[in-house]
């Protein structure tokens, strides 16, 4: 049998686009002589539709899509995502489906078990997990079909109750195909890569793994679809960060042998937090070189579809001649085209004339357009204007908010006026430390470092000069400065952040308490202060834009925090 | 059996505050007598604690409450809320417990069956169900122990497959007792009562139900609770918006008879959107009496817990001689003291002079300090050094945002200078449409308004009104305008609010889709342009700060919108 696996990017809602291509696929598999074109999870209305799916309306929209997808299906079978009514009262009004058509007709639809409920998933939100079972027929053969997460669950510590294929296997199928929308982060490739293997060791079973591409607001979706074997080889791999379509005759390739699942490691809950607990590794697996490729590759995307699926062309943001801001360039520049992006050049009263020249120098490396306003005369108006309520008080963190929100205020009022979209250039560690001020830096439509800490920052800009200086050495060597008072240095107010990176990632990724923290060696004070500092800025990161998701636990949707508690801090 | 009930307001996290809270009240019920005292739901960490949960340290310092809670237990029992770590391998790490506590031990933990999992309801995500349930004894009376959502799902629609009641019942139990963190909204009053009393009719028991107060960032709790004998007859019912003490002799109140289920009404999935469906009554359901008390005394409790909670004392706000500043003013002085609100009156070179009397009257009136700033001399200064930049063009939004976020800027700069917390006075009417800039009027660290519709806030003016006028009139009956152009009105951008509002009502919280709306009678044109507002400035409310909810569907964490979506946008 010769199955096709299209890897597409979907725009959520965006039916009558996402329907179009999912027909052109179906076309080119036909034509290429599959019995069997597979797409991915929900991708009728595009992953993850959120509260969109509590709208009868749109679920009546899934169902006009599958409709015009059927009639393409006389001669082909099609096994794509789409949500599916619960037909009986108990439970939610939903399940997440995987459908099978051919004929014309809805031949089979699996539901979905193990429904992802934590970090940016919230599917049980919206979806009632299955409780039957069915190997699907097709064509002779027998299917094991399953969505995303349900297949995840195979370790000896398993985040659910009920394994789909345990259910299935007794059925005696013949292959497994699963659909997903798993989503990127730094190794989670590996991760996947692993647990689609573990899946066809343990039941000896060849499987198609699809998954999706393409960004859809904070979340990065890779692709890098599978196909194993019965053996655990595997045959085919999709593209990453990019759509992809394969064809593979499974009857060629699935030769079954006696292979065992010695191989397999401890999986599922331990996936879910990130593995490295060395404190002295860190640094070196955050910078690392495959890691900084993959996140450089992911940005771009991020910004890419961002831009594409809103409607925008055109960027702009905020040069400050330090290196947060050069690297949010130098990536916007390759994802949008230097001449789409628009940097503002604010210099205050304390910025060094280095910061202005190395932002100049900058822009021409890249060849983006650029201006200089100085924020001078605009601080001196509102410090005239607040003299009656100020007085004679002696300058503080205000007048520091007043620069960085008037340098806010001029780059939206250009993106208002041309139809730019500003980009934020805040990095992890300045978000995890409250290190930055609201409608001033922390402005912005679309945030593309927010989920980079700065020791990666500095890895990603040597990354954009492995070729050749894009970035000026300068801006990479300066010890970094907010320009907000006289000789102000980021390491007056923070630890250094080799260290303080260290700290972040045990705390965030990990969830290591400060009695873990302690135990590692790293000071009480020092882990006091900085899990105070993230706890109480909070209601910061709580009006802060979308942050593209690198990591396995980005600040935004994932990552939901009282704002009113008073836990360590 | 004498029963005490603790209804409390909580901190979240704070350890330290909730233990001799708690330990207070079982002085308190031990010195009345009691047999037993009863605590809300998640009582040892207050609720919701949301991601904390994923901290083992977090879950440790639970325990640690729980032991110093159970030493108070030698000669009363407790029944209180907190987590359970899950002792098998499979599922989530926790459950949702319900502890009884006596004899300094603990005698037995029921776990939560129905997990709440939408609107800002995310149980899920930290706790496995229930898959076992027993009636716990104490002193001789069988206890049918059940939390929150629990007992909710009594319908012919339940939104779970499982009922706990359904497999307690048939061990006997003697009594129903039911620890909630049921939060407000301005029906939910009347939805609650009807639930517990349709469980005591169903089962022929009496019922503890003891709910917790108090706001919890955007979530407000009313309290509320309630005792029924096993006839179906309220014996007691604590006070709304205030902590409570009460304490039953349930021998002397429980005489069961025969009483029927006869009046239950069909509940579950229905109560989960609002019930108003007539177009023709939405405005008068919407602005009703008993409605707007509710919501007053929700959105004093709601600022007064979030500046104590915070560690805040004083607030800020711009005050524009409009009804949204004014109606956000006097009921922040209600929740802070007068005193310790400050009002600046910003006027542009298009205000009337009657905005600057009218915010003069108001603050005269309520109390407040206020000062007036004119924004002219910073806008002045924001368009000479645009020049460069704008050259010639003609006036357009990108000088109205200046103007706005001028204000935006004063009003943070005096806030941070001096510790105020700035109020929010956008309303959701705005909110919905984007009628507002971001960095401008949308900024603040708590909202108001922003879950109050612009008919609601008329009505709340006048309940302000009701004795004296402390809101003038010329600010209620003056057409509503942002004054950021000459002679500009909201109803040159918007649909009049009585019109807008009913279509709102009807979309987000009733999740009509189009050809609902237009079969409702509403012209088809209106509905699409409505509908595209509220989709395409989804980016906008992304930014937002938290909105003290009042409505069953408040736009932040109970609405999760794809804001690359392309839905009815």
């Amino acid at each position: 049998m010769k199955i096709a696996l299209a890897q597409q990017n979907y725009h959520i809602g965006n039916f009558t686009a996402n329907t179009n291509k999912i027909i052109s696929a179906i076309e080119e598999a036909r034509k290429q002589g599959a019995d069997l074109v597979v797409f991915s999870e929900l991708s009728i209305c595009g992953y993850p539709p959120r509260d969109f799916l509590e709208f009868d309306d749109f679920i009546n929209q899934c169902n006009a899509s599958i409709d015009l997808i059927r009639a393409h299906t006389r001669d082909i079978g099609v096994i794509i995502g789409a949500p599916v009514r619960n037909p009986v009262k108990e439970g939610k009004d939903l399940f997440n489906g995987a459908w099978l058509l051919y004929q014309g007709e809805i031949k089979g639809i699996a539901h979905k078990t193990c429904l992802p409920t934590y970090d940016v998933f919230d599917e049980y939100r919206y979806f009632e997990p299955a409780w039957e079972w069915n190997v699907l027929e097709f064509k002779g053969r027998r299917i094991a079909l399953t969505i995303c997460e349900d297949i995840w669950a195979l370790s000896e510590n398993p985040l659910y109750r009920i394994s789909p294929m345990e259910q299935l296997i007794g059925q005696h199928p013949d292959i497994m195909i699963n659909i997903s929308a798993s989503p990127f982060d730094y190794d989670h490739d590996e991760d996947r890569k692993e647990v689609v293997r573990a899946n066809v060791l343990k039941y000896h079973l060849p499987m198609v793994y699809c998954n999706c591409v393409g960004s859809q607001t904070e979340i990065v979706f890779d692709g890098g679809s599978l196909i194993y074997n019965a053996t655990g080889e595997l045959i085919r791999e999709a593209k990453y960060f990019e759509e992809d379509f394969m064809l593979v005759d499974l009857d060629a390739s699935a030769t079954v042998t006696g292979a065992g699942d010695t191989e397999r490691r401890q999986l599922d809950k331990d996936m879910r937090v990130s593995k490295i607990s060395d404190p002295e590794k860190i640094i070196s697996y955050l910078t690392a070189e495959n890691n900084i490729r993959q996140i450089y590759a992911a940005l771009v995307l991020g910004i890419r579809d961002y831009f594409s699926k809103m409607g925008f062309t055109k960027a702009i943001l905020g040069s400050s001649g330090g290196i947060d801001s050069a690297v949010t360039l130098a990536i916007a520049c390759d994802a949008l085209g230097a001449e789409n992006v628009r940097a503002i050049l604010m210099p205050s009263q304390f910025s060094t004339s280095h910061s202005v020249d190395d932002a100049v120098q900058l822009s021409k490396n890249l060849g983006n357009p650029y201006d200089i306003i100085p924020i001078k005369p605009v601080f001196d108006a509102f410090m005239d204007s607040l003299k009656p309520v100020f007085g004679d008080l002696p300058f503080s963190v205000a007048e520091e908010n007043i620069q960085s929100r008037t340098r806010g205020n001029l780059v939206m009022a250009i993106a208002n006026k041309f139809g730019y979209i500003l980009l934020n250039t805040s990095n992890k560690s300045e978000l995890a430390t409250g290190y930055g001020t609201l409608y001033g830096d922390m402005a912005g439509g679309l945030s593309v470092l927010g989920d980079v800490y700065k020791m990666q920052v500095f890895a990603l800009a040597r990354f954009i000069n492995r070729d050749k200086e894009i970035i000026p050495e300068n801006i990479i060597t300066k010890p970094p400065s907010a320009e907000l008072r006289p000789g102000q240095k980021d390491s007056d107010s923070l630890p250094e952040y080799e260290l303080l990176d260290k700290v972040l990632y045990q705390y965030i990724e990990r969830r290591q308490g400060p009695q873990d923290l302690i135990s590692m060696g790293i000071e009480e004070a020092l882990v006091n202060r900085v899990l105070k500092l993230v706890n109480s800025n909070e209601y910061k990161r709580n009006q802060f834009c979308p942050i593209i998701r690198v990591s396995s636990k980005a600040f935004g949707v994932g990552r939901r925090m009282p704002i009113v508690g008073k836990y360590l801090s």
